[in-house]
């Protein structure tokens, strides 16, 4: 059997061992236009930053083994050959037209069987001037090569990044903590990582990417880059111009590479990327697809999705191989578990987000918690900011978003289970961590927040979001509740209705102070005590009062 | 309504404040005999080694406020009576007779509904002399006061830790980290840990202690305490006398603290905790109980087991409120999810250890894996080292151990949740961590672990224990498929029937000087390449060929 894979990155070199692994006598072909095979390509922004000083680490087993075709031709059993574009496929003849680049020869595989493996590109915007030199993508080692070159000379003294997604932040951060180049990211969208997370998430993040110094717009339109002097400029849709700029990097999204399928009569999705069925083979006889260029599932909506993840990308792979060789596989409809590093705030997400959800018409219900990684007694604790997302209706849990200095990400690997699932709020009541002080609180904040959201269902106490409470405080009598000294560390700076101080130690001896018809917003450092206080003030008497979710420490890190 | 609870310590004062929180008419009342009361007992070995430096701290809030009981009353509306002790409970009268300790006053407490939540307390197995002055547990916050004390007035020059569970490892490290006391830790059993961990995971945390200078003796029984000058002897049962040991903690274990439920007539289950319902009700009308005196089901085997964890606790306290106040809730059946910190090595487990899934009567089946903690160019990696447990039969998950010095927990977070869900090993397929090279490897270990466990079962690619390697290696002709480079800087030092280098890379080409009727044993680095390359054996007519799992590898940090 001659098995032909199309692209030698993460997915289609993984369905080529893996298959030929199941099928020792098949040949096992992989062709790829480019030079770098086999890179991981999440790593090229530690590259960039220099965390990772050689290209080769990206292509080096960690015995220190270069993946080159030989390497695969040796070790792997299957041929791999570079500098070779794919012109054509003939899925009635079965055959794939191609071009070696270095000779210009033309080159024919036959294949029983072929897996589209043909990645992402970049998306360029049609801004005018998106084609000037020092405009360019992040996408592929050439990019990072080229970019770190120019930071090594010093070419690069002032940079721009448009657009604030995974890519965008990392190469900001890569900018400017280890080349101290003066970096200015520009997102559209009111937040950055707005496919990850809803607005007070973002906040924290871009807090962070404030704090170390980075010049960040959101909400801001690049209408045209100009060329000024041996500068360039952009000029914004608001009028403002940000100019000295010796390299701008556009990071705006990428987009499923599927020209060459598209054409040989394979499906293409709605999100763009080709439709591929649980064992990834396409509409086409005898042709599967595997990675970035490939649409998903997605297993909360049901709905069509496009993420272009290096770890869903080997496993496609391997599924695309187990499949070819009729082995028992399925790859499951995905919930999209996500994580980066923003300086040194770890931001991680899964499942939906308040916003995306919304669009997909679920009844939304949101839940905010300040809480600790480890236990607040442990002397290396960090703040932890989480968020739920949930069903109003059916109470099933969404997504979960966290930011912290400390681990944000373990709470995300074990609601990415849950939401696989199906499960509901009051399944998280049932979530065993492990549990050491070095680790952990004794409750976790998933039981937290899943007791805030079915309080909140069941008993209408009800938070407003953290980023809200400085635009509504004025509408509100506030009903401070923190100790003495906590207010005098950290005094309440908003405009309010009417302000009323009472520690939350002192609140059920102290009822008759409040004026139970105004409009009250209980505030503390964490939205706890808070929570607890708006449950006592119902229960005497109060109508109208909520809390700000994750408290006034929610931004704080 | 009369709520009264006996134990102000994580289970009882949860529960108290919650049902108050639901019933606010309720007249809720929490006697405790000791005084330090709400005390957070799982950070008592940080308070010992220093990294908590006062006692007040695992009784404060997070806003600074000591949990008192004044505290309780102000802020909760709960009344809590310390140095009370409960001495008899009349079921029928529904009364609580106790005695004030100070006064030696009879106090009568009424109640409608009763939560028994006494907690455990030390085993003191029967050895001769442990009664002796210097003999004593770490338990409670008196224990850690007094062996603190001792410390810091030099007292303890030389200690000895009876017990190598989770407190024998925390106190053995408390000793040595801080206060430079030479340390000896003693367990009965073959290997330390072994409620959570199988040998050869065990072996990891065993060599860290090693490392840092705890004497560790594994399988070595004290037959007696002898007092030998001002200092203690330990007389072991194979002859052996240590000596010279100022100070000697028993940490054999905690048992559940039942008498007065018993006396009560509430029954008492084969673990030797109260048995309760998912409701934590016990078999008498109107008394709960919760936290460390309960007994549990194991969500794997449905079988009774005894976790007396913090976290559970406060679960279970909080479960027994929500019965109380009618409010619909379920205390589900445990996995045991567990992890601790040996030092530098972060230890994590959950559900069944092999040895334990062997007396459950499953036929079981171990995989090993040695992995980075975040992708293995990513500069600040730790290497991994993790087990999967699984049921060959059903192909069913029982449990994963983790040990690192990086990330061993979130694998184990994931996996509890897997375990409740009553997951297939094919079902780990599916699972999607969050991933970025800084946090994780594209594929994580739990992906591997399961294709592992998956070709064994389907395809016969067998593995050894990585601790059976020395052990069997002379049956076996070796088959050391590393790089020149690997083996040059690692040679093997085991006696061997016979052995063969061959690097993965060149197996391919070279499977003629492979000996294939012979017993062949093949080994790489981490058990990756081994596995591979048994396949390729397998599939060129070797018929008696295994690896080593995990690898050479496997206990290295």
């Amino acid at each position: 059997m001659n098995i032909l894979i199309i692209g030698a990155k993460a997915a289609g070199l993984k369905a080529a061992c893996r298959v030929k692994r199941l099928l020792p006598q098949a040949s096992v072909t992989v062709i790829d236009r480019g030079e770098h095979i086999s890179l991981a390509a999440c790593g090229l922004p530690y590259f960039m930053s220099g965390d990772i000083e050689q290209l080769t680490e990206l292509v080096t087993t960690p015995y220190d083994v270069v993946r080159t075709p030989e390497y695969f031709t040796s070790a792997k059993g299957i041929e791999v050959l570079t500098g070779v574009r794919a012109d054509q496929i003939d899925p009635d003849k079965c055959i794939v037209s191609s071009t070696e680049l270095a000779t210009d020869q033309k080159l024919d595989f036959a294949y029983d069987k072929l897996v589209i493996a043909t990645g992402a590109s970049a998306v360029f915007p049609p801004i005018e001037g998106i084609d000037l030199p020092g405009v360019m993508s992040f996408k592929d080692a050439e990019d990072a090569i080229a970019l770190k070159q120019g930071a090594a000379q010093s070419q690069i003294e002032k940079a721009a990044v448009i657009g604030g997604g995974f890519i965008g932040c990392e190469v900001a951060e890569a900018f400017g903590a280890l080349w101290g180049i003066d970096t200015t990211l520009i997102e559209m969208e009111q937040r950055i990582l707005s496919q990850m997370l809803d607005a007070e998430m973002a906040h924290i993040a871009e807090l962070e990417l404030s704090r170390q110094g980075v010049n960040l717009f959101c909400g801001a339109r690049v209408n045209a880059i100009k060329k000024d002097g041996d500068k360039l400029r952009l000029e914004l849709k608001n009028g403002d111009h940000l100019q000295g700029f010796d390299r701008v990097v556009v990071s705006a999204g990428v987009k499923p590479r599927v020209g060459l399928a598209e054409d040989a009569g394979v499906a293409i999705g709605s999100t763009g990327g080709i439709i591929v069925d649980a064992q990834m083979r396409t509409n086409i006889p005898n042709i599967s697809a595997a990675g970035d260029c490939v649409q998903l599932t997605h297993v909360i909506t049901g709905k069509p999705c496009y993420l272009p993840l290096g770890s869903l990308a080997n496993r496609m792979g391997r599924t695309a191989a187990n499949a070819i060789a009729e082995k028992d596989d399925v790859f499951a409809p995905v919930c999209g578990a996500a994580c980066l590093k923003v300086y040194d705030m770890n931001v991680a997400a899964v499942g939906l987000t308040a916003r995306a959800a919304e669009k997909a018409g679920f009844d939304v219900g949101e839940s905010w918690g300040y809480f600790t990684d480890k236990a607040d007694y442990y002397p290396e604790y960090q703040n932890l900011s989480v968020k739920l997302v949930y069903d109003r209706v059916s109470q099933a849990v969404l997504g979960v978003q966290a930011v912290s200095k400390g681990d944000a990400i373990r709470r995300i690997d074990a609601t990415s289970t849950m939401i696989r699932q199906g499960v509901k709020l009051k399944d998280i009541r049932d979530f065993e961590p492990a549990y050491a002080p070095p680790y952990a609180t004794a409750l976790d904040p998933l039981h937290y927040l899943s007791y805030i959201a079915i309080s909140t269902i069941e008993e209408g106490i009800t938070a407003v979001s953290p980023l809200d409470f400085e635009k509504i405080a004025e509408d509100f009598v506030i009903l401070d509740i923190r100790e003495p000294i906590e207010v005098k560390e950290d005094p309440l700076t908003v405009s309010y209705l009417g302000l009323i101080n009472i520690p939350f130690t002192e609140l059920r001896s102290r009822l008759d102070a409040i004026p139970k018809k105004d409009p009250l917003l209980v505030v503390c450092a964490k939205g706890v005590r808070s929570a607890e206080a708006v449950r006592i003030l119902q229960q005497n008497d109060c109508e109208n009062v909520r809390y700000v979710g994750g408290g006034l420490l929610f931004f704080n890190k």
